[in-house]
């Protein structure tokens, strides 16, 4: 059984990752979190060891990462959404950014061999000049959550050059499934729950804004395979490859669930007005 | 007359672009660094005021910005090299990148307009797939101080986009001449320094790394004429467009200078072994 230790896996992908990874049989998953799973959460969660503890605190990594030396680090963690990042940058860099160094330093001293890193499709790029966006596509972030996860990636390269430590980086597109409890992060996701709820539903900006949206499962499949296949020091594109607009989706939604009442606020800066991953690659890794 | 805020102005570009800056007679200039001009220093610099500070002290640097409300930060602060960098990766990024946000958030406070910011063209685009490298290459840093100049660029567009905070990113290569006063870095001030001292030159590598090397008085002249020229909201390679091996170098010191002791050491896995700028951007915008 390869070890995997899932750091942030209580979370809205490491969830569905974990569940993908521990159903597969071949894994001995470990997850590292801030909480544990609550008690309502599925039994295949129950049987996976939680070591509780904070991503910032180093000292407690080490232990961590003695305890479990794991062939696989899964670095699911993000303290920021693209809404909430540029508010507070130092806050963002400190936690998300140097702390990802720190697990970097730990990994190569504790010689674990190989790292994935959940990137962010949705954000690296910027404002594409046209799409579908490959991976060697310009990467002028306009959210600072955007620039963090593409300097970490760089950081992640220069860790394989110096020191042999394997990267398999995931910009992943939008996600939406299951486990995804997020009141303010996911279109597909808050929209159901406001409806649920009997809430309006805001839309910033004239609902135009294209997205690339893919079923959470299929990212769980699509890195499982990587990680079977060793396609290690990659990046790679996780999406759907397939652009829908926010209205588009709101007329899904509607032919499924009725008619609810939607409101469209001012668009936002950080907003990237059309963005859809080109997906050959990892369907050649596939 | 434009009021110019130099920070790190007492440096090597610093003194340079100063001088400049300070003889064309059109800028009003002032130094922010940690330390002054010594005694010694050129007349020229005497009469330059200078705030005294640590760059990372944001109250210090919100009193400065209040005191002196220029039009144009240039931005010249390094507190690593590259080849001290990958040692601690998490100060660098602090002391660096931290810091260069919490400067752009008070510029954005105080209404500055303008930020020129000293950018790394050796080391930004990590090893290049070709030369001369345009702006547009892939960055794949292989040291931490490319990365966290990369980083600070994109925080630089970042504040634009948001912002409307101007910018001009120069890529400067390898600068040598006068006021280079580093003992480690800058190939051709060490070899002529060593060499006026009678101690052996000490080359990491077969001699056969490649460098773009620029007489520091052209970079500041280059500069000053980017800024003459508004032209703002650009990445744009700073170098001479030519490389010469380090091999190459040392024959032309022998020729003025006469023979003197070369050791040769192990290559080092932060250097990339030929760069050479592209640099018909700089010319078309000079």
């Amino acid at each position: 059984m390869k070890k995997m230790l899932f750091l942030g896996g209580t979370g809205f992908l490491g969830k569905n990752l974990l569940e993908a990874f521990v159903q597969a049989g071949e894994y001995e998953c470990v997850v590292f979190d801030k909480q544990g799973f609550p008690a309502e959460a599925p039994a295949i969660f129950q049987e996976v060891p939680v070591c509780l503890g904070n991503f910032e605190d180093r000292d407690r990594l080490r232990e961590v990462l003695q305890q479990h030396p794991a062939e696989v680090l899964v670095h699911l963690v993000s303290t920021t959404i693209p809404s909430s990042s540029n508010l507070d940058i130092a806050l963002d860099i400190e936690s998300n950014l140097v702390a990802t160094v720190q697990l970097l330093d730990l990994a190569r001293q504790y010689n674990i061999r190989k790292v994935v890193f959940l990137s962010s499709g949705g954000t690296v790029y910027g404002i594409p000049s046209s799409n579908p966006v490959s991976e060697t596509a310009p990467t002028n972030p306009i959210c600072s959550h955007g620039i963090v996860k593409l300097a970490a990636e760089k950081y992640l390269q220069l860790y394989r050059h110096l020191y042999g430590l394997e990267y398999l980086i995931c910009r992943v597109s939008n996600p939406y499934g299951e486990y995804h409890h997020s009141p303010v992060q996911g279109l597909i996701n808050v929209v159901l729950r406001r409806i649920v709820k009997g809430e309006e539903v805001v839309i910033w900006g004239d609902g135009s804004t294209i997205r690339d949206y893919i079923y959470v499962k299929d990212v769980a499949d699509a890195i499982m395979k990587l990680v079977q296949n060793d396609a290690f020091n990659q990046v790679v594109n996780v999406g759907s490859g397939q652009g829908l607009s926010i209205n588009q989706v709101l007329t899904l939604v509607q032919k499924e669930l009725g008619s609810f009442p939607v409101r469209y606020e001012r668009g936002r800066a950080f907003d990237v007005p059309a963005l859809v991953l080109d997906c050959a690659k990892l369907r050649s890794l596939m």
